[in-house]
Formats: structure tokens, C-alpha cells, sequence
């Protein structure tokens, strides 16, 4: 399923929030999710150019996107940007400005270090006074800045999909600092965008499947910034399915740890946690979570190592629905609300 | 998306009722629609085999099946049959009995000629004394009947795409009534049963697309009966999708009348519908309707015939979300309740 | 499958044709296809774009693609072309001026009425002088003209389909004259080409499934004029999958007739063909063809019609392997040669 | 494209080859292949159940199938085994003694460790006293001992993909040996077989994907053996294709290699081969090999390990492919007949 259209009957208004580039994969997963909101409503579903005519929509079933807004943010309390990098940082700085509590689905807030953002991102950061205050939203491990937080950076699909599983046995000193960790991450093609191109074309992604980004992926310093090291070798690869991510990682446990231990570690710390759940003798697929937003861990075995299968769906838990994890946080609503 | 689990907050238990069958698509279907039920709530999910141990689950994120427990029907104020043929019309006997209201699913009560069942499903039918009481079930034409119904045939996935079409222009004389209709319709595999087969096997289906039960399939006799003419040539497709039927439906308008026309008619039959919509100027697919209760229809004039494309999801218009319209209505709760 | 590279050993380099586009889908099953022809070697693979430097390729694993290079005309024996239409016909004058034989695969020389050309493409013929001399290339209906051809109009992927049905029936007078003839016609995603678009991203047709061009798609002319009626009432659909045409035809027989007699008249009709093949007892499908230079056709009773299911693989029959058995016969090579 | 089926014209018979369990997917694969074979003819293609009656097969389009006639192994000169595990070695034992040459494609004479062979496979071994002759077929690996052979264990698809890539490393010492060597492997769907079943169900694999066997593949033990050593960390996937095999390779590089380094030692062993080609700068994908004979090589530098990518299609290069590479070279015929 793509997109989902409904006919809804009128419900009371919520807090009016905003999403500039709503038209993308990303952006109508957002107005999908919102649309069950008990407390937020989507007050504006802007396409992230300017202009003064409506964009037309893509069917009859759906209403028109209104021009990129700046002016209007001052009447919402919280605007989702779903626009490309680079143009994401001046919109959080005039939403900001405006009083509304952003969260940044680009990548303009993801790295702390200006200069490794503009060696990867080829540009200089365009806001660079507020790098230092976004919180990155890992949301199951950032609870206390999100509370306090006006800008998060909403992590990366693949980021997420392998923090989840690896900064808890990292923290915990379970997985040997010596060795490599590999993770070797799958994905739908509704991570690639909507933006049509020889590589999204269905010729070249039915039937097919191929690593890319090898050594160079822009995720991988994301994912090394909030894993504490450069030894985890990320290789993203391109599944021949919409939705969802599964990354498996490989780690070499520290002395005398197997499997079973690394679970427990993971299972302890996620607890009680709505979102994430450790599988207790099973691996999870990406059926499992399409749609929700859940991510699954699962570990076993195998010859010395731990194989530890992560999944989540990229268009939820991978972006949209953390996003909405993030604003119900800063806005002081129950974290799950729009997500059950 | 095939499953979705949820792990979701304790609701307050609304009206009990039961699902026999709750492994299929079709019960896990309206497994997922009634989880989000403000009224309803799934007491007992049951496999279709009595016995004395609980069916294993699939993965260790959900539940066993309680075994078949035609006694506790009387703990039910419905029962949802997803049962093979045959096998229902005992059940709905029993459920009754027990005084719940039946929503039969299978192929049982849908056709009011008894010796007509016997030919087309082989065996004489198992309670005939039930057939009819039976109300066929297509909800946006038989809602008086509904409300005062006890048991309920809810129409096959392609005849609901047909009849939904069809039924207000054969009933406004727009169709010439010596031309054929014809019904080409292409279904997702779904339709064809979680049962392992070579016909469902992936090597089967994938890439790949063919036509099958020409001249002879089982949804033609309950598209005529309810069409009122053996006049519709109805010829299914096996699509290499998951979800959805797509139908084109050809029609020789009666002299004088255009597809603008047949659309106007079918506008005003179904203005102000929640579930059934009519296109202006496009033609719907399956994406627009994937995973919803809604029926889309769209028009145009072609060489002298009208050609209306209708689609549908057909484990939900198609089997699920009207099962729950039709059980919704015979126990007075709101038509839409759990579908939006 | 979608491309197939091979290291072949050298072979003795046999009659020298040329490629114009030969970078799309179909210019690269002619490569494909004519890599393994006994008598005909590619000598020049061009694209469809005059310049200077060769094209890049799409990967290592191919050749650059030679600038469109008209000069070198008078080096090939034969030319096939396979740039849209408008571009064609221009480029067969050229290379008709140069002596080739010139299988064009684009729409320019397949309507006869060159007031019909202009009302479909939207432009003035290009070439209007050679529409007379130009011969419809449905191979198996067009032998004797072929055998004497300069210029060949290669049929369009549907109508090859719809007419090596529909043709030998409408000669016999098998059909109903006054009826209607539905041709409900559903296509692999390569008959949509290889350009990036909204319509062709893998998000827009994968677990989707759709009408288009109902009433004005620009092979119904085409159909029409071979047909010799306009009663056909064709619907193409688009399919989630790479290759394969699959076209459902529904016809109401001449009196008496049934589908037992219309297959023999086409059993008759095809008697002794290497790529057509009527079926005995069973309606085929698209795994059937894929890859094939084959059309399979069955048929069935359906309610007072008859049933007809043609397949074929859009690429092949439907494009480079019915050009290259209309080049073999022009050139006095064996129909088959290069396609078994 | 699952199967192809041809009318061909007949070519003079080549020498005599049979196929026992010739309606699987790996069976159909060889029919195929052999259909072009310069050389050989398949003279029996076999049921692996004996019986008086023949197989009806699948369709009107092809010839039954003969049932097992373990007698008539003395018409041929070579016998290619597609029968399950267990079931293959006595059939091997019969063809040998009837003088054929013999291709084990199951795993019967994969393991040399008798033990090791009855832990995995839960059976003793049924023929032990062929096991130290039968030649593992890597054939790019084993040249001089299959021209020597008589009997042949074809080496599973996943071993092939990842044992083409590292044993040319490990032998030249260029991976570190005390690290570990992981290889995250994704097999189409037809890697497992053609049995329907839970885990082949359309509604099971499209749109899905998933890890499975972690830690105890049946593949393991072979890579481990013909690795000699047990640190490779083998985990397969089950891809939503069809066809092909695309292994990811992590290897620490010994002190002072990289990439480059190790790209230049498979370039060079593989110098001259006609099946297996090292890229110079990209990475291979599952279509660049789907359909053919080929392996592909890619590698880059990811983090201080070196990433490898190798594919093949799993029935081709991964089983019949591979297979008639090793009966060409026992039967003294040019390696590559019928394979490009």
C-alpha cells in the first residue's frame, strides 16, 4: 500500500501543526499518520516552493498543496520539514522565529560537526548557530533533550534501524571494541524518493537488487557520530519492495558473551518500551512492522559472532512516525498519540 | 502490507464478538479492522477445526487460536463465518441458535437457488432451511433488510466489484438489455487463499499473469442472480499483487446515453455514500483504495460503448470491511464504525 | 530478465544491419536477440542522437553507443529503428536513399491515412511520399508484400497481440458483425519505455494495477484500420510486471458458432507457424512467452461469447522479434533465423 | 521469465544425457540450457519417482515426464541428479555402475566428513563409499581432477557465489585470519524449490524479506570445508525475485591491502575465464547475471574492511549452469557448450 485516502468524518480541531513538502513519500505518510491524531491536525500541507498557486495534486481523489508559507508558520505550533538538505535549515530558522517547535526530517541537523557536514552534504551548513541545539530524535534514547528541545533532527532511516540494536550493547561494553561491526542494511525503494530517475524507474528495481553507496553512503558518519566509532561498515542495498528496512548487523560479543546475553541487555533496556520490542526466538521480517510504527530486533548465533536482525518500516518508524514520536514530545503530548 | 500487529493500549471492552477462521487473510483482516473498533471487540479468534489444544501461532508476535468453540457462541453477540463453503452453513446454524447475529463470509447463503448451489459447489447444500432468511449482503443496496436481518451472505470480492457498478444502471435501463456486459477482472493474490499451492506459489505468480475459471467460475452464477441477467461475461485474472480487484466493465448504453450519463446516474445513486465514490474525470486503481473500506468507479465512452472501471480492496469492500458494515447494522451500531 | 550481456566467441561476421536507439528497451533486445542471428551481425549500435562522442554506457559491462551516424548507412544492409516517433521517418528516407532495408519500429508508417497520423501524433506525416510503399508488418499475414518490401511499419505491441487473434476470424465471417468486440489489453511495464517518469517509478507500479488511455490510446486506430472495423472497443492496462502482453478479446460468434469452431478456424489459419500456436485445452499466460518470439492463443464459451486470451512478450513478438523476421524476409533470410 | 519453452527445429542428436527429477526449477533450468547444447541431447527427462505411468505435466505445452528407469542409465553417457538429498547418492551409484558420467546436483557428495554429513543431513550417509571420489565442481577451481571424474558433486548456489570471491584471497594470504569473514548472502525465491508450501506462498515472499537458517544453513558446513576455515559468518536471505544470488563479503584485509589490491588478485586468477569477471570500478547486480552463465565480481574499501559483492544466478552459474560446465569436462567436450 501507498497511499491511503480517506473520508473522514469532521473531528474537533487539534493543535494546528504544518508540513512543508507533503507531496513526497515521506510528507504523505505524515498527513496518513496525522490524520489519526487525537490532538494535532494538519493545518497546512505545503509543497516546499514558494509560489502563489495551489500544486496541482496528483488525482482527483486529493486536494491541492498550498505554496511554501513562511509567513503562516507563526499560526501553527509545529511544523515538519520534508524538504531536501540544505533547504531544510532557513525554514527551521524561520519557524523557529516564528514560535513553532520544528522537527527536521533532512539531514541539516544530523551531524554535529560543521565541517564533516560540508564535506559530506557539499555545502556549507546554511544554519549553523543552530546545530548546536537540535537534538538528534532517536526519540527511545533522547526522552529528556526532546522534552526541552524547540529543533530535532529526525534520524536517518538506516541510522535508526541500526542504533536501535547497537547502542545499547555498545553502551553496555557487550560487543568487542577491537573488531568490525558490520552492518548490512536492506531497503524498500520508497527510501530513494518519489523524484523520478533511472534508478527509481520499475525496470531497474523489479526483479533487481545491488548494494550502492559502498564506503561512501551518507548515513555511514551518522551512524559513527552516535555509535561513538568509525568501526561499523555500512553497506545500504536496494530490496525490490516499497516499504521497510531490515539491517543485518554482525557484532563479535566481548569475552564469554553470547547471543542469549546480548538479548538480555536489549531486552532490559527496552522494557516496557510501545515501540521497540526484542524477539525473544525468532527473527523478525519486514512484514512484521510495514506500516506501524515498530521496530523489531531479533539476535542469534552464528560461528563466533552475533547476528543481530533489525527492522523497521522507513516511512514510520524510519521517518514519519519518530517524527511524530519527536513533536508530541516537545509539544507535551503522550509520545504514542497518531501511532497505535 | 499483509499483517499488521499491534501492541495497543487496553480499550474498554465493547460487544463481544467471534471470528471462525481467524488464520486466513480474511479473518486476520477483520482481525486488524475490529482492533481499531469503537463497539466491537474480538472475544474469541477461532481456527476452523474444533479440538482441545490451541493452534500454534505463526510468529511469536501473536496469539494461538483457540480451537472451534461452538458452544461459546452463546458468549457472542456475532459470529463472522471464514470458513471454506460447506463448512459454514452448519456454523451459522449453530450461531444462531445461540443467538448471535452471523455475518457468513463463505459462499453458503449467496445463492437463493438451491439446486443451483448443489451444481455449482457440488453438494447439496447443508441448511437449506437458512437460505431464505438470508440477506445478501451488498450493503449500499439492501440496508432495510440489514437492519432487520439475522443472518447475513456477504457478497463475493468480484461480484461486490461488479454489482456496485452495474446494479443502478441496470435498474435505471441505461444498459442495452440485448448487448452482452462484459466483466474482465483482475484480482490480487490474495483473493486465491493463504492454502499453499502451486497456483499460489511465488514462481507462480510472480511475473507473471494469466487468466483463469473462463466460462465457469463460481462468482458468475451470484453476478447474474444478483444482476438479474446470465448476460454478464465475467472472466477473472490472477494479478501478481497482494491486495485489490480491478474490474473493467463493459456496456452498450441504451440508445441516446453516453458515459457522462451512466455517471450521473451512478452519482446521484451513491451521493453522500461513506464507501462508494465516483470518479469526474479519471479512472481509479488499486492503490487508491489498498488496505480501505472504499469502492472507486470511474467512466468514459469508448467506440460506442461505456467503459466503467471499478476497484475495490478485496479483503476489505471485497470481504472484511463489509462483513463489518453488514454486522454493524444488524446490531445498530453506526454503518462505519471501525472502518475509517 | 531484463538485459542479458554475454562474452560470445567470435563469430564469422555476417550481413552488417544497424541499430538507431539502441539504448531502450527494445534497440536492446534487437542486440539481444541478433547477437545470437546465424546471418545478420550488428554493426553499428547508434543512438538516436546525433554528435560527436559516443554515449556512455550504462554500465562497464557495456559498449558506448555510436552518435546517430547517417552517413554510414551505405555500410549496412539493414537498419532498424527504434527512436520515437517523428524521428523515424525521416531517418528511413535517409536510409532508403542509402540502399538499406528499413524495419521502422516507431509508429510513423502504420496508418494509412495520413490525416488519421496527424490527428493521433499531432504533426504533418514527415515522410508522406513512403507511406504508400510501406508495408504493415504482421508477418504472418503479410508474407508475399514483405518478401518485396524496402520499408516495413513493425506493428505496435498490442495490436500484434489483438490481431493474430481477431484477424483470420473476421475473414472467416466468425464473428457478429453488429457486435461489439472488447479487447481488454493488459501490458508488462517495458511497453511504456525506458524514460524516468511519475508513471513509470517503481512506487507507481508495483502492488498497483490500472487503466489508461481509455477511449483515445494511440494503438486503437492502428487496430482499427487492420481490423477493418471500428467495433473494437480496446482497453489497455498496465501491469506490475517487466514483459509480456496479455489481451483477453471477447467476441459474440457469428450464429451457430462456438469457441470450439473459431479455434479450429485459427488452428487451421497457423497450421504449420513457428511462432503462433493455438492451444488445445487450456488458456495460456504470460510465462508462457516471456523471452519467446511466441504468441499463444486459447479460447473458451463463455456465456453466448467466446473467450479469446492472446499472449506474447511485448519486447519480442511485439517489437524486436517480429522486426527481425520482417528483416530476415526482406533481406532472403530464413523468417526464423536468430529467434529460436 | 520462469521457463522457456521452444519448437525448435530438429538438430542432428548429440550424445545421450538423462535428468532425473526434471520438473523442479534446477531440472527445468537444465532442459533449458541443454535445449542449445551443441553437443548433447537430452534423451530422458525423468520423474525421481519410479512408476509404470508417466507425469502429466503442467501444461499442454510440454511433454510428460518419464518415470525413473534407473535400467535405461546404460543408453546414456551422462546423468544429471536433481533429486532431493538422500535420494540422489544410490541413483549415483546405479549410473556409475552403467558406465554414465555423473553430475550430483543435491547435496549427497558435497561434504567430505562422513560425520559431518549424517549431523547436518540427519541420515547416514547412503553411498560412503563414493564420497572420497566425487569431485566438488567448482569448476573455475577444479579443472584437472573433473576431467579426471566420473562422478561430480555440484556445489550448492550460495557456496558458488561466495567461495568463487574468497578462495582466490584466502589462498594468496590476503584477509586477515584472525578476523572474521562475513558473508551476508540474498537468494531469489527459486533457491527454494518448487514445493509449495507456507514459506513460498506469494502472500509469504512478495513484499517481504527476511533472514532465515541464521546459524545453522546447510550451507555453512560446505563453505566452511571448501573455505578451510569456520570463521565465515554465512547468513542467507530470501529475496521477493525470482532469480539470483547477490552476496555482500566483509573482509579485513591483511596489514597493508586494500581493495585495489585484492580486486588485482581475482582479476588475475580469473584472467582469460569465460564465466567470471572482476569489475574494474562498480558494483554488480542481481540483473547483470540473471539468465547467464556469469559470475560477477565487484570490491571497494568500506572502514577499514574490504567489501565484496559476487552474483550469479542461483539456477544457472548456482546449479544447471554450473552442472553442464562439469559434464562438458568429464565427457571431454568444450567446457562453455550450450552456455553462452
Amino acid at each position: 500500500m501507498k497511499h491511503i485516502h480517506g473520508q473522514r468524518a469532521a473531528r474537533p480541531a487539534g493543535r494546528p501543526v504544518g508540513i512543508v513538502g507533503a507531496s513526497g513519500y515521506v510528507g504523505r505518510e505524515l498527513v496518513r499518520l496525522l490524520d489519526g491524531h487525537p490532538a494535532l491536525t494538519v493545518a497546512s500541507r505545503m509543497s516546499s516552493r514558494a509560489g502563489v498557486a495551489p500544486e496541482p495534486p496528483e488525482s482527483e481523489l486529493e486536494a491541492p498543496l498550498a505554496p511554501l508559507d513562511v509567513e503562516g508558520f507563526s499560526r501553527l505550533q509545529g511544523v515538519f520539514l520534508c524538504t531536501p538538505h540544505g533547504a531544510a535549515a532557513p525554514l527551521a530558522r524561520a519557524a523557529l522565529a516564528a514560535g513553532c517547535k520544528v522537527v527536521d526530517l533532512s539531514a541539516d541537523f544530523r551531524l554535529k560537526d560543521l565541517q564533516r557536514y560540508e564535506q559530506v552534504y557539499g555545502q556549507a551548513h546554511p544554519a549553523p548557530e543552530l546545530c548546536a541545539e537540535a537534538v538528534y530524535g532517536l526519540t527511545e534514547h533522547a526522552r529528556e533533550a526532546l522534552d526541552a528541545a524547540r529543533l530535532v533532527a529526525n534520524p536517518g532511516c538506516y541510522p535508526t534501524s541500526v542504533l536501535l540494536a547497537l547502542k545499547p550493547l555498545l553502551e553496555a561494553g557487550a560487543i568487542d571494541a577491537r573488531a568490525h561491526i558490520v552492518a548490512d542494511c536492506k531497503s524498500g525503494l520508497s527510501g530513494a524518493g518519489k523524484t523520478p530517475s533511472a534508478k527509481t524507474h520499475f525496470g531497474a528495481v523489479h526483479e533487481d537488487f545491488q548494494a550502492y553507496g559502498v564506503g561512501d553512503h551518507r548515513h555511514a558518519p551518522e551512524i559513527h557520530q552516535e555509535a561513538g566509532t568509525e568501526r561499523v561498515v555500512f553497506v545500504p542495498h536496494l530490496l525490490p519492495v516499497f516499504r521497510g528496512i531490515l539491517s543485518t548487523i554482525y557484532v563479535t560479543p566481548s569475552a564469554g558473551l553470547a547471543a542469549s546475553d546480548l538479548r538480555a541487555i536489549l531486552a532490559t533496556r527496552y522494557e516496557g518500551e510501545r515501540f521497540v520490542r526484542v524477539l525473544e526466538r525468532s527473527m523478525p521480517k519486514l512484514s512484521d512492522v510495514q506500516l506501524s510504527n515498530r521496530s523489531l530486533i531479533g539476535l542469534a548465533d552464528a560461528w563466533g559472532q552475533v547476528v543481530i536482525v533489525s527492522v523497521l518500516d522507513n516511512l514510520v518508524k524510519g521517518a514519519a512516525g519518530q517524527a511524530i514520536q519527536n513533536m508530541n514530545r516537545m509539544l507535551g503530548i503522550d509520545e504514542g498519540a497518531g501511532l497505535s
